[in-house]
């Protein structure tokens, strides 16, 4: 009974060995040497017949326990085996024996004859299905070297790719397979007694046959080993073996398993040549690889302290400007910090090298993982130059991810392009405590706010051809035209029949509709002089702040005044930060409310048949942008609402995706706009609301400066050389400006989270002037108060913030809301004037009670308030400093972001778009078009 | 004289050959089987000599020999060894064998103790280098295996990361390297005759040491082979050995090869440790490996038949929309596709899956390669439904490139968002001939329209600004804030300096300036009644058609009438596509001209300080945009011009980068906006003048509704059904209407170019209809007339066309341009009146005539003429088909484009902005928030 060995999927015979390579050896079991050099070469047939039954019973019976292990750690882990197929063999043995061992099987039959190209087009899916552990490419003639090396090493459980066998060669057995028609050699080698080969068998490359017994005699005489089943092939003869060869007779009956009981269903009595014994062996291997292979896999999606590469920061002093900084340091390519963090490659988009949009599906595969530590930074109240919070934000996710090595994320906000051609101020931090690089981020980013811009066009541009065109025709024309017949057929589009629903109309077929229901359909009867929804640019361009359009005589004299907000300032943008899904988007994007009808009540987007449109103008900005700091450590960019009409604070989306990625140990560290009084506020109140969030820790960012100008400095104007009392010591200024400090911190406790004072210095700070702020900040009831000197040190100098941080983390918190949202509009605004501001009460204008009157009637009533006050005093007026208090706060209108889900009452004028001065910072900036760099930018 | 080996670099000992391996044993030099088989095993000590001596000089000979013949082909190429090293070797024998060879030689030392990351780093800048074809790590102990892993397999001229390995266990001879030492041994052993291991050393993973001579007795044993050089290890004795190992031992002395004379400088006569025998045959070997890693690499770059899958297109009856289409196929990876076309990873920067940006750097790198064949797609003057040039463009690449294995690739207009949501027509084709994914296409795509926007409204914004700032402060003023003191200085930026140079005043210093040179400098002047730059926005918003901006009081009574334009109306758009570099870009970028002072001089981009910031904001917008057809060719998708107030044609640069690609056999088809009398004529006159380039063949398509309408059938009206005419038989018509197409035909004769008509089939033709078409077309003087059927079937549908255009583009042709530049104005624009039109004459208004004055006398008198001009018609009259004869041509106004390069007469009136319709199409299109799926996108 001779030939060569042929297994169901693969073949194996005339087996070349190798082995002698480091890291091999020792994790073979010990063989004694001694045994080796004494074996003699040639050794004769043997049968090791019974003993591979029972080994094939025992690797699946581990198999088994250990997927039954992996299950119950992660219940809803169901790993697969694929099995590409373009030859017409069953593959029952390794399907059942998967099936045995809790594996799902997907088997993908292609026809003979299938093209390489489609075939790898086949494993190119599958390798991107986390669900597939294992792929298997039963030999044909149709697979060749190009469908082989397809496979990610990852999953070739088979060991067949030049990835896998580099790494047996070189003896990494953890990240590779052992072939299993190798691994079965060895088994037999082993049952035969053979010990000598084995110690060489460490490595294998078998020559494998196709299914059809493909002989090759002249493969023979390289062999180290060779397995023979039945009949002998014809001109295999001693003569054509080298001297040392092994060879191992071996014959196993079909169905030799049929009398196994236990465990059930195992190999089932069924006759043909599906049942080879060898072949069994090896599909049992496979099974074995597929099931270590799932194991690997979980391990690695196990939270863990990230294997991150920090980038070396060497700074220099004086600091450079902060695009020299950003240009001197090489980013690490995008998808490799991508993996770092946990990320899968089919998880991100990149865009370009340093940029990636991730998806949201990691939010829904780590769903069971615990969230991180969060963190907010918030400030002071600031002068008009700012006092840091981005810096510190960028600076503390360095210190503790690149030199605490702890996993840390920022979340920061993407910021208008506007301000980066206007005024001087970069938005990605600075000195060394950057998101890099900067030009990229300061610009373009991954047009977010480009599509935000796009979307909200759209809709201007709808409203008012909407009611030009109602203007312009009767009901019967406008009807025709809305509900065209095409093709015969006349139909809603499901975006109209929402709004029939809303109208309370059941009918679906347009010509059902009587006259006034047509009429109640087709005219939104937009009264323009409530319109709200304004055109935005992402431009510093203040001779739109106010105009009139329709002004030409396609329009019909339906002339109006209207203006363009900066981009940024756009509800859709409030929108995208507030959101928790895409499917929530879409809802918030239909229910804007752009105008009021002629009987005040209001008229959405979805009515005027525009939302569908802006969710797909929006489908990629709802992903959140991966950058990194200067240190290599991971930000995510996303959305940029503006701090006063708006809420002023970064994604929920990156927040919760940065805590599901960052894992139990790890903290997210996110900004909030403006002072605390402001941006954390609405952070707790309206963020945490939407997102259902818990922060762990308050950073609150202080300066000298801020404090001085509190303790009654005078004034900080940007552009104008800071006055002496800046630039000296002065421990009486900075003592009496502490209260503002102290009310802030106050703040912060009202909701229920410990703060950090975090005192960012400024190289014209003195000791005793960061002591005297430290001491207070603790005597105030800050958990622990430190100086950072990230701008000049990067993250070395936050560490002491990054470790004081932790230390608050430790503790339990409880987040507080500050209201309760069935309060009425009137006294929510009270209780944040008088908890937060310290105003004695409140004034509304009539108009703006008139206002509150028509949101709560149109049912508007119990959405959380948005203030939009100046942030430069904790009143209303800006030059109030300190902590000022007996003030009546007067509201002079309220306004609603109802697709967001805000109301928002203005407390004196609010800019919504800057303009340039006589000298804009675009006169510095420039391109070199040899390099493609920026100069000039900061 | 008993030691390991120690070479200066890597050092090898104990060598472990492993063999047998299929594809191997074929291209090693036949070695007869009786030998192997005859061979003693454990033979003793042998000493090879010289022979290792003039091993090397013949392996370094050979070196140099093959890359000068390198050189010979490609003048340019200079390949480059790298050395990343964290030891203290010096790699004096591999540096000089290098330079001895004509290799450039790269060396980085990095201080012990370097962590694996920096050296990763390092490994990866080179991996990117294209200069850089090898790329040695001397063994340290700080190179680990991620270091080692780090390189691509193709520079790993050590054949030591994993891949390297695989390749070489696998046989894959070609794509690997065999690690020198290894290579080393082997030729050791056939200079000793010993062939029986040599037969089994073809893969071979030596076990390496580090410099300092790592003695691993334990690795003995495992050695098929052992060399041994100076003083005997300690405890090295036979009974560690295994009864079959080869031992060579093995002692050169220093500096061996210092008597050879010839090639010069062949290892100097220095003393000292670096000149070890073996490790100079490593060395050399190593060598070796770098010039066939270039040779290699020259080939990949020499153009050749791209290797690539297309996609299966099954086209389904009735044809589905574009978009079920589009969804039905699954792309290429871009990344995949851009190395199918010759792109290197480094060239892309991939936006997403599915789309990259190609950078300009091939162009440099291909700058030797002849340019492909140049086709242009034109059309006979349309109905205003248009004709399918896009579907036959699309078409005519996926026959030529996915049915008759041409490299072909399709260059096309990025569309303006506007139309998108406004009136239905993709413009990624249609049917079975789109660019797919089709919403990603008509979306953002990758944002350069978007950074149009963004630069020409930060134009605009700054422009108004100046006017304000200037018309409210003292020269002083301005002059104090334009040129402001900081940290004591003032200097003048770079742009201002252009500037002062521009106005005559050659003054560096902002001290020296005299009143009257402040004055000219701080003040633009600018006359608000000639402002020409208009803001833009990519929606379609008709009440911005005209408007008074200015009106909030921060603008002090500065109000004036203003317009926005569609965003691809922007110049900026026209300067995209008509620019050759970046520096060129810049260039055009500061010449654009948005208004005039008050005494009528231009005021430039420049004047306005701006330039520099457009072109940071168009820099990643200059890149073109690859994707691909449904049927997996190329396309690039660059630019949008407007195709009547600009030159409607796509980039000049995606056309530059595609011809490189293509390469001397291949062709890329580009399409010309509009009927052929003004999207050709623009397209010879202005974008070929533009780029130098020539076109091969012009493509000129007709359909039979069209020619109906030119015969005189009744009116096309969009969005109404069409008459029966054009829905039965009717040759009459087409007989009649052929007038039009005979006439597109010899505009393109005109200018030398041989003619192909494409009848783009719809189903209510018949087959006399096309017959007739096609027969009257040849007659007319088009090289060759042929239907096309792509819409329906996609690729195989146009193969016919493309075996057209194949046998046309074999003709010898010369493009002639229509008119000389140097022509004056007026007479360029009766030139192009009578010739291309059929006008008798022109007659300009009073306005025009001064217009041209002006432009003359500010000395723009040479631009090309760029006619703004109805497309419905080759007259001025829409409603005029066939060929109009024997009108005035009516010039109402010229303008300019100064930036893109043209004067551009308007007859008639031309909008720039289109309106929303009642119904826009924006009602069908909707998101689906669990798949992700744009639906009801056409």
């Amino acid at each position: 009974m001779w030939t060569m060995l042929a297994a169901r999927g693969w073949g194996a015979a005339g087996v070349r060995l190798t082995a002698g390579l480091r890291g091999c050896a020792q994790q073979l079991p010990a063989i004694g040497t001694e045994e080796g050099a004494a074996e003699a070469p040639g050794a004769g047939p043997q049968h090791p017949g019974t003993a591979v039954r029972r080994g094939v019973r025992q690797i699946i019976l581990n198999c088994q326990a250990e997927l039954v292990a992996l299950q119950k750690c992660e219940p809803s882990f169901h790993p697969a085996l694929a099995i590409v197929q373009v030859n017409d063999d069953d593959m029952l043995e390794v399907k059942k024996l998967a099936e045995e061992v809790g594996l799902h099987v997907v088997h993908i039959c292609l026809p003979e004859g299938t093209a390489t190209e489609e075939v790898v087009e086949e494993i190119t899916k599958l390798n991107e299905d986390p669900k597939i552990r294992g792929l298997v490419l039963p030999r044909g003639l149709a697979v060749s070297d190009a469908a082989i090396n397809a496979m990610v090493p990852e999953k070739d459980v088979d060991g067949i790719t030049d990835m896998n066998l580099g790494r047996l060669v070189r003896g990494n057995l953890s990240e590779c397979f052992m072939p299993p028609a190798a691994s079965a050699v060895m088994e037999l080698l082993q049952q035969a007694g053979l010990t000598r080969p084995l110690q060489r068998a460490v490595n294998s490359q078998p020559c494998w046959c196709g299914t059809g017994v493909t002989y090759r005699p002249d493969r023979f005489h390289q062999s180290d080993v060779i397995v023979v089943t039945s009949p002998a092939p014809e001109g295999l003869g001693e003569d054509l073996l080298k001297a040392d060869t092994t060879i191992i007779a071996y014959d196993l009956p079909d169905a030799v398993f049929n009398s196994s009981s236990s465990p059930q269903d195992f190999c089932r009595n069924e006759p043909g040549p599906s049942h080879d014994g060898i072949g069994l062996l090896i599909a049992a291997l496979q099974i074995k690889n597929t099931v270590e292979s799932s194991t690997r896999w979980l391990k690695q999606q196990q939270h863990k302290r990230w294997n991150l590469r920090p980038l070396k920061l060497q700074p220099i002093s004086p600091v450079p400007s902060d695009i020299e900084i950003s240009r001197a340091q090489t980013p690490k390519e995008i998808g490799v910090l991508a993996k770092e963090v946990g990320l899968h490659p089919t998880d991100i988009e990149a865009y370009g090298r340093n940029k990636a949009k991730v998806k949201l599906s990691p939010l829904d595969r780590l769903k069971e993982q615990p969230d991180g530590k969060y963190v907010l930074v918030a400030g002071i109240t600031p002068t008009p130059l700012g006092e840091g919070k981005s810096t510190v934000t960028i600076g503390l996710v360095q210190a503790l991810g690149a030199h605490l090595d702890v996993n840390a994320f920022a979340c920061v906000r993407q910021p208008s392009q506007g301000p980066t051609f206007g005024v001087k101020g970069g938005a990605a931090g600075g000195g060394y405590s950057q998101v890099i690089p900067m030009e990229e981020f300061n610009l373009h980013l991954t047009g977010d706010i480009h599509a935000i811009t796009a979307a909200n066009n759209l809709l201007a541009a709808a409203i008012d051809a909407r009611i030009l065109h109602e203007g312009t025709q009767s009901d019967q024309a406008l009807y025709n035209r809305l509900v065209p017949t095409i093709n015969g057929e006349r139909r809603f589009s499901p975006i109209q029949l929402a709004r029939l629903t809303r109208l309370g109309i059941q009918k679906k077929d347009p010509r059902t509709l009587a006259l006034d229901e047509v009429k109640k359909f087709v005219r939104l009867d937009i009264d323009p002089s409530t319109i709200t929804w304004q055109r935005v640019v992402d431009t510093n361009d203040r001779f739109l702040r106010k105009m009139t359009i329709g002004q030409s005589s396609t329009e019909k004299g339906f002339i109006r005044e209207a203006q363009f907000d900066i981009a940024v300032a756009s509800e859709i943008m409030a929108i995208l930060a507030l959101t928790n899904s895409l499917d929530d988007m879409k809802n918030r994007l239909s229910n804007i409310v752009v105008a009021n009808d002629r009987k005040g009540q209001p008229v959405t987007a979805e009515d005027v048949g525009v939302s569908g449109a802006l969710a797909v103008l929006m489908k990629d900005a709802i992903k959140p942008t991966l950058m990194q700091t200067l240190e290599g450590t991971p930000v995510f960019v996303h959305a940029g609402p503006f701090a006063n009409i708006a809420h002023g604070n970064s994604s929920v989306l990156a927040d919760k995706l940065a805590l599901k990625l960052v894992g139990e140990e790890g903290f997210v560290v996110t900004e909030a706009g403006f002072g605390a009084d402001i941006g954390m506020e609405k952070f707790f109140n309206i963020k945490c609301r939407a997102s259902g969030l818990q922060p762990d820790v308050v950073v609150l960012v202080a300066t000298i400066r801020a404090l001085k100008m509190h303790g009654g400095g005078p004034n900080v104007t940007a552009g104008k050389p800071l006055s002496k009392e800046y630039m000296e010591e002065n421990l009486k200024l900075v003592a009496d400006g502490c209260c503002n400090l102290q009310k802030q911190i106050q703040i912060a406790q009202l909701f229920g989270i410990p703060v950090v004072v975090a005192v960012n210095i400024f190289k014209t700070d003195t000791e005793a002037e960061i002591d005297l702020v430290c001491q207070i900040a603790k005597h105030c009831g800050a958990d622990d108060a430190v100086p950072c000197n990230h701008w000049a040190a990067g993250g070395r100098g936050s560490v002491r913030l990054a470790e004081a941080v932790r230390r608050a983390a430790d503790q339990k918190s409880s987040l507080k809301y500050l209201y309760d949202l069935k309060m009425p509009i009137v006294e929510k605004i009270r209780t944040i004037a008088q908890k937060i501001y310290g105003a004695e009460d409140i004034e509304l204008s009539p108009e703006a009670q008139s206002k509150v009157d028509l949101y709560v009637s149109q049912g508007y009533g119990e959405l959380p308030i948005c203030m939009a006050k100046t942030h430069l005093s904790l009143s209303h007026q800006p030059e109030r400093k300190g902590v000022p208090s007996g003030f009546i706060l007067p509201v002079r209108d309220v306004r609603a972001s109802i697709g967001a889900g805000f109301i928002y009452p203005l407390v004196g004028t609010m800019s919504t778009m800057p303009g340039l001065p006589t000298r804009p910072c675009f006169y510095d900036i420039d391109l070199d078009s040899d390099t493609e760099q920026v100069t000039g930018l900061f």
